[in-house]
C-alpha cells in the first residue's frame, strides 16, 4: 500500500464521495466481496438479487443504495459491495484506486474483487460465460502498460488462479458450462477490437480475420476493456481479483452486437447468476451469517 | 467516413441503443451541436438549462430524455444533443464513434461537438474555465496513440482553432475570465496524473513537482482524461470539436480535490453557463429559431 497515505490529513475518495474521516470501519469493515461491472443498472440488479438471496427485510432493502456521486452507482448488501465501474481501463482504474483504499481503511480481511461484464467472444458460442485465467493487452502481451511521469511503466497481470478455478468449478457444478481462458483488454471498442463498423476503419477484412485468428491461436477466448488494469492493481496491492464475462457475439463471425433484447437480457443474467451461486457457497464455507440467511 | 458502413445491412449503435433503421434523419437531422460531459447528472442539467433557455413548453420538456441504454445519458433539446461520455478515453471513444455515425446517418450539417468537464489545473486558480487550443497525451506529445490490430497508430490531434477562439471570446465578453491553453490527457487519475494519493505511488514528491513544472513550461494549463481522442476522432472525420473545462484545484499545490460541495457546484456551473451563452450566440447568428425563442 502507498506509504504516503498515512501522512494525509484526510483522504477524500473523490469519485466515490466517501472520506477517510467517515467511519469506514463501521460502514465497510465487514465487506468480503466487491462486485463490479460497467453499467449502473446492472449493478443495481446485482444488489437487488443479493438482497433477495440474503432475505433482507423491506427496511434493509431501502438502505442498500449507498451512492454519493453519479460517477459510480454504489450498493452494499451485507458483506458484498456492488459498484459500477463505467467503460474502459481509465474509468475502472479510478474506481479500483478508491475502492482498494476504502477496503484498507476499513480494515477488511481478504476481500475479493470480482468484475462481471459482457464481452466479444473469439471462436466461442454467444452466451458462453468466460472466467479469465490470463489477461493480455492490445499488443497481445500479458502485461499492463501505464504512463507515469511521462514514461511507460510495465506491470504484471497475474490473476489469482485459485479464485478463477473456484468460480469455474462453481459454474460447472451449477450447469453454466463455463469456459476458463485468456481475455484481451483493449482501449477502444471499434478499431481497437478490429471492428470494421466504427466511424473510421483503415484495414481490410483479411487483416481483421488474420488478427482475430491470431488471438484464438494464443488462447484468447474473449475481448473486453478492463481486465489488464484490474489484474495489475489487484496483484500490486495483494487483493484477489477475478473476471466473469458473458460473450454477446462471436467475433469470428461478425462485428455487430445484433441480438434481440430478450437474448441480451438472458445473456446478461448469466454472470450475475453464477456470481450469486459463488458468493453463497463462499459465505457458507466461512459460516458467514449471510450464507445461511 | 468509413466506406464499409454503406455495405452494412443495418448499423446498430449498440451503446446508444439507436439503429440506422430508425428514422435518424427525422429524429436528428436538425442537430447543430453535441454537448458531452462525463457524468449523466451533469448532462441532464445541461439539457434542463437549455430547455429553459429555449423556452420549451412543459410537454416538450417531458420529451427531452431520449436515452435508450444506461451506458450513456442522452438528451435532445431543439438542435442540441446533451450526452454523457463517462470517464476516460475508451469510454468517450465509444460515444464518439457512435455519435459521429449518427450525425452522418442523420445528414446533419456541420455539427460541432463540445465537451464540458472538470479538470486539474496547472498553476492556475481553482475555478478557472479553460478552453483547450492544443492537446497532449501523457507522454507530453501532441498526438493520439491508439492500438489497432496489435500495433500503435499515431494520429494528429488538432482542435478547430476558430471554435476555440469563438468560445474563448464569448467567455471574455461574458465576464468568465477564461483561459485558452494546452490540455494534457491521461489514462489514469492517480499515478497517471502524478498524484501521490492513489492506492499505489512509486515516485517522490520531488519527481512529482519536476513533472508538473515541466507541464507548465510546455504551456499545459490543465489535465483531464478525454481530450486526445476527442481531438483525433473529430479531426479524422472532419467534425469540429471543442473542450471547455473548469479547474477544481491547482496541481502545483496539491493532489486532493478537497473543496466544499457548494464551491464544487459553483465551479461545475461555469462551463455549462459559458456553453449556453455560446450556443445562444451561434444559433442567433445562423438565425435558428431556437436562438430567438
Amino acid at each position: 500500500m502507498n506509504p504516503n497515505l498515512k501522512d494525509l490529513e484526510n483522504d477524500f475518495l473523490y469519485h466515490l464521495g466517501y472520506s477517510r474521516s467517515d467511519d469506514l470501519v463501521t460502514l465497510f469493515g465487514d465487506v468480503k466481496f466487491v462486485v463490479t461491472g460497467g453499467s449502473g443498472g446492472r449493478m443495481r440488479k446485482v444488489a437487488e438479487a443479493l438482497a433477495e438471496e440474503f432475505h433482507l427485510t423491506e427496511e434493509e432493502k431501502k438502505r442498500i443504495d449507498i451512492s454519493r456521486t453519479d460517477r459510480f452507482s454504489f450498493y452494499k448488501v451485507g458483506p458484498v459491495l456492488s459498484v459500477s465501474h463505467g467503460m474502459g481501463v481509465p474509468s475502472i482504474s479510478i474506481l479500483l484506486h478508491e475502492i482498494i483504499k476504502l477496503l484498507k481503511y476499513a480494515n477488511t480481511v481478504d476481500p475479493i474483487i470480482i468484475r462481471i461484464g459482457t464481452c466479444g467472444g473469439v471462436g466461442i458460442e454467444p452466451g458462453t460465460v468466460v472466467i479469465s485465467n490470463k489477461v493480455y493487452n492490445a499488443y497481445l502481451k500479458s502485461e499492463h502498460v501505464t504512463v507515469i511521469l511521462g514514461k511507460s511503466v510495465v506491470r504484471p497481470v497475474e490473476l489469482d488462479q485459485g479464485t478463477a478455478k473456484e468460480i469455474f468449478q462453481c459454474g460447472v457444478d451449477s450447469g453454466f458450462k463455463p469456459l476458463l481462458g485468456g481475455t484481451m483488454c483493449t482501449d477502444d471498442f471499434y478499431e481497437g477490437q478490429a471492428r470494421m463498423d466504427g466511424c473510421i476503419c483503415e484495414f481490410s477484412q483479411q487483416e481483421q480475420m488474420d488478427y482475430i485468428k491470431k488471438l484464438q491461436q494464443m488462447g484468447i477466448v474473449n475481448i473486453e476493456m478492463e481486465c489488464t488494469v484490474l489484474a495489475s492493481l489487484c496483484q500490486k496491492t495483494g487483493v484477489k481479483g477475478a473476471i466473469i464475462c458473458v460473450s454477446l457475439l462471436d467475433r469470428m463471425k461478425g462485428d455487430q452486437v445484433a441480438i434481440s433484447t430478450e437474448t441480451y437480457k438472458n445473456y446478461q443474467e448469466r454472470p450475475r447468476a453464477l456470481l450469486i451461486k459463488y458468493l453463497r457457497k463462499k459465505l457458507q464455507e466461512i459460516q458467514h451469517p449471510f450464507g445461511s440467511r
